[in-house]
């Protein structure tokens, strides 16, 4: 469904914006002839090749033959825009322009080069090898002449070439690719960036990589940068390596993101903060940096089977992702606040928005990777449901699907899901093919489903954790798998200062939220207080909590005595985050601040 | 005390930094002579014109020779910057240099001038008409000329041209001052300056003055803005234009200021945030807010005689002012944040700073507008002690101090104050000299002083608000004023969600906090809770309350079930806030967690 609305959508917007606001165009003016008039931020050759590698992504799932046109095109236009040499860049190295790699810190060539490399992959893994490979060969070939063990010593401000030179080396074989990615690695942490008023810490530049212990600073770079750690760790078998990233995800994932799985709380430098500084109204919650967590997040499941990180992926799919794009793929978020205090705006069609935080979906953004990135990502998104293991065939996420694919002994194995996950939990997995004999089924079973059941031919099973299913499967099995979807009140970590005293509505993987649209106001949404001692409920239009708004206690000054008494209580509708601001201007909070006396606490922790 | 730190550290530190930096050497280059090198940000002249008003106050009260002597050289230096026209800045306009006013959103060019302006009005104030008064009406004749009713219609990015045209005209009586600063005030909120990523409010410039009803974007603009506002309100006898900052301030202390006074919630932007956005981690707060919202606040007091405003004075002066600089005058704060969850760390005594968030006090910045600024504020702080109003006299801040000054019927009155204020809350009011006759004291009683006497001769009577006695007092009369600082509890509104389930500690005008430096651990800040059940008392070392630790629940996923039992309680040691930061390497926080169970709620709200 949302694959379809990128499809529809927001590739040709995309590609419309990027065209009116010439950042395709930088291609067009061609390597050495002129000085040139390069239009957009220094990184907008990267905007091109993420709508690339989505366009590619996406030609893969319904081969549309006009987008594939579409992308040969982009890619001559590309290509003619690449220096003898290798070097690829609109913005640097031509005359009236700044040198190559003069500013590694903000010039982001590095990195621009690294999401060419991926558009590559992306063309390669889903038309074969063609004219954008030899190009982005020729790119990294440079770099790793120019930055190789020999050459320069230096890192880009803004990680990305690391996982793309990984992913080049998967595709091309070429073991030079992954040598210049674990140098890029080693090379980071040690302060050779010049300083700044974000520190070190904002490139990840602070601390060695084998150091760390919680990912820091600017948020896409952080999660970009330990994308190309576990591809290097993995390729290069250090076990060390990938236990010092896992262990800095997940210290992350402890203390550092938010319930809808977003990452980074700072608008000053889109970063992480300390631990535990998680302000809902604001926020940062990057789209980019999702898109950036879900790859890393899927990293770590293949490299360590953890069915966990399946779990952060989903938990960010549908409470980050579904929430960045408009239901007619043309307008997204940059930024995702979980509370918002004063009501959203509307937003002409044809204006380039200038700021990041709060707000409605904007059309464009004068930086926009929001859409290519979610929209790269989305068009991949099949390749996250399944996984073929050792022996056997392990599912992990829960959509309409099949698969049809060979064991690791080459045996075919073709199922069936269906389900309407998730509003309701059941999962049916039907075997539609096998070559017969024994191998391993395994199905993941989210930490938050208490209660969940299995059913294979007879009676119910309760499951907890990942299940694995051997047996000799044939044709017409059916697996039943049921995932309890009551919705729930979930508590924060009394750590957490700004959401103390409050709780959340889930429902299976979905956060909800209270929104009161202008004109049909359920309130001031500050002054509403639910009592968590009666269990939120399915009601027909929606979940349903019993809360009620407090009375309004103006004074010229805002600390003084203790709050008056709870509100009388009804039934209070909320609508799962990721609809919030498609009604018009709105406010919004997902932490719902409860009553003093609750009718009984639903304490068990 | 504060003052001799000023006058003994603060401003050699200042001028040494200023001379090291080359922000005094930028106007040694001269008028028009050849390409300029223009050393620091745009606004350094600014900082140079702050450091000579505050020499001026300075001089005032201690009657240093060599530092006069020191303030003429510099005004000679500055004379010398100045071109023929009057035009002086020493970042445009000369060869090299961009022209004249052609960046007013961020070039700070008038804003520069204000300074300037106001330097002078303090050097006039207390040496008498010299040079730099000469330059000051050079400099805003030429404004005048340049954006006056025929000129140009521009305003300055940052505020500050105002109040200084208006404090000029009443030095110098020249009404075409008082004129332009109208014109100004009227000229802003029309969107006139560029369009910006933060948007017009980051610049005031989003609606017209009248029709504000909160200060809002940039803290420190919108102050000085509404300083300007004032002043031209009551120089014209404009009701209206009053009202209506006096509502926009109003607005800002009940919504948008910390408990200690503090304005700005957002880094990003240094800027206000929406109502009740305060978070104490990530507050701003910043100094020079502070002493532009002193001056706002004192110019309030003065046109509505609402000794609120004094309130207001004090809490800053006592908790963000006293806060900011380090005991020797030598390094200082440039954000103030409420909590501290790392370590504050140990700074080299000869760097420039380039961040201004969390940290200990700096040495110096790379913006280094707040020593000068806080430095002319204590410098020039026994104006703000007591006031002589249309009859009358009223003391409005309590410290050691004499006042001998002439009623408006020309009477004269002396008297003295004596008080360990605020270490204790007794004051000693001792008439000293007096033309006799009946004339009103005015006392402000502040609004946290529950259970205030004063005693006349007599028995102590009870007091609430401003105490106005009016008699004929005769040399000796002695008044004394209790004011009762038993440490309180205080609690957030709760909309304010970031200290949601809080309690502060005050005593008397000054806020605590619980400090945990490293090696003498507390123990973590962000597990402490504490009993609002039982009343904080004054201990042998400080304010104590009853808390303790709660155990740390460290899970993989910090949103889950509700919080686990209160810890055992024991006595916990608060310091006043504008201690913290002095004993090393610490964490810290003003805002207090509470137990679940407090002994017994001391809810009377």
């Amino acid at each position: 469904d949302r694959q379809r609305v990128i499809s529809e959508g927001s590739l040709d917007h995309a590609r419309a914006w990027m065209d009116k606001v010439g950042w395709t165009g930088n291609f067009m003016i061609g390597a050495a002839t002129g000085p040139a008039e390069h239009r957009g931020r220094e990184f907008a050759d990267s905007e091109v090749y993420k709508l690339i590698e989505a366009m590619s992504w996406e030609t893969g799932r319904n081969n549309d033959p006009a987008r594939k046109r579409e992308i040969d095109e982009l890619v001559a236009l590309i290509g003619g825009a690449q220096e003898k040499d290798g070097y690829l860049n609109t913005a640097y190295g031509r005359p009236g322009q700044a040198p190559r790699w003069s500013d590694l810190e903000w010039g982001h060539e590095l990195y621009c080069a690294g999401h060419l490399l991926q558009a590559a992959v992306a063309d390669t893994r889903v038309h074969g090898p063609g004219p954008l490979l030899e190009i982005a060969r020729r790119t990294a070939d440079h770099i790793c002449e120019t930055f190789g063990a020999d050459g320069s010593t230096g890192i880009c401000g803004h990680p990305e070439i690391e996982p793309a030179l990984v992913e080049l080396y998967r595709v091309t074989g070429e073991r030079r690719y992954l040598e210049q990615a674990r140098l890029f690695v080693e090379r980071r942490g040690h302060q050779t960036l010049a300083p700044h008023q974000f520190g070190w810490s904002y490139f990840s530049d602070d601390i060695p990589v084998r150091a760390a212990t919680v990912l820091r600073g600017h948020a896409v770079r952080a999660l970009y940068l330990a994308c190309g750690v576990v591809d290097v760790a993995v390729e290069t078998g250090d076990d060390e390596l990938l236990t010092a990233v896992k262990n800095q995800f997940d210290r992350t994932l402890a203390r550092r993101t938010y319930l809808t799985g977003g990452m980074g709380s700072r608008h000053m430098d889109e970063a992480f903060s300390d631990d535990f500084v998680l302000p809902s109204d604001r926020a940062y919650s990057e789209s980019c940096a999702s898109v950036a967590a879900v790859m890393l997040a899927w990293r770590l499941l293949l490299a360590t089977g953890d069915a966990r990180y399946a779990d952060v992926i989903e938990r960010i799919l549908y409470n980050v992702v579904a929430t960045a794009i408009e239901d007619d793929g043309r307008a997204f978020f940059y930024a995702h606040s979980l509370h918002q205090r004063t009501p959203t705006r509307a937003l002409p069609d044809d204006e380039e928005q200038l700021g990041f935080g709060g707000g409605p979906r904007a059309p464009w953004f004068e930086v926009s990777c929001c859409l290519p990135n979610v929209s790269r990502l989305l068009a991949s998104l099949s390749t996250y449901l399944a996984v073929a293991d050792d022996e056997g065939l392990r599912i992990m996420q829960y959509a309409d699907a099949t698969v049809d694919t060979r064991l690791a002994d080459g045996r075919r194995v073709a199922l069936e899901t269906t389900t309407a996950y998730p509003h309701d939990g059941d999962v049916t997995i039907r075997i539609t093919a096998t070559d017969g004999g024994e191998w391993p089924l395994t199905l993941r079973v989210p930490a938050w489903a208490d209660g969940a059941t299995v059913t294979v031919g007879g009676v119910p099973e309760p499951v907890t954790g990942t299940l694995t299913l051997r047996r000799a499967f044939a044709a017409g099995d059916e697996i039943r798998l049921h995932l309890p979807m009551a919705p729930r009140f979930t508590s924060p970590d009394p750590r957490i200062d700004a959401v103390r005293g409050c709780v959340a509505v889930e429902r299976g993987p979905v956060v909800y939220c209270a929104e009161s649209p202008v004109g049909e106001p359920l309130g001031d949404l500050d002054l509403l207080r639910v009592d968590p001692g009666r269990a939120p409920a399915d009601g027909d239009e929606g979940v349903e909590v019993w809360g009620g708004l407090a009375a309004a206690t103006d004074a010229t000054w805002p600390y003084d005595e203790p709050v008056g008494d709870d509100p009388p209580l009804g039934l209070i509708r909320l609508l799962p985050y990721h609809r919030w601001a498609r009604r018009g201007p709105a406010t919004m909070r997902v932490w719902l601040p409860t009553v003093q006396s609750p009718r009984a606490r639903s304490t068990d922790g």
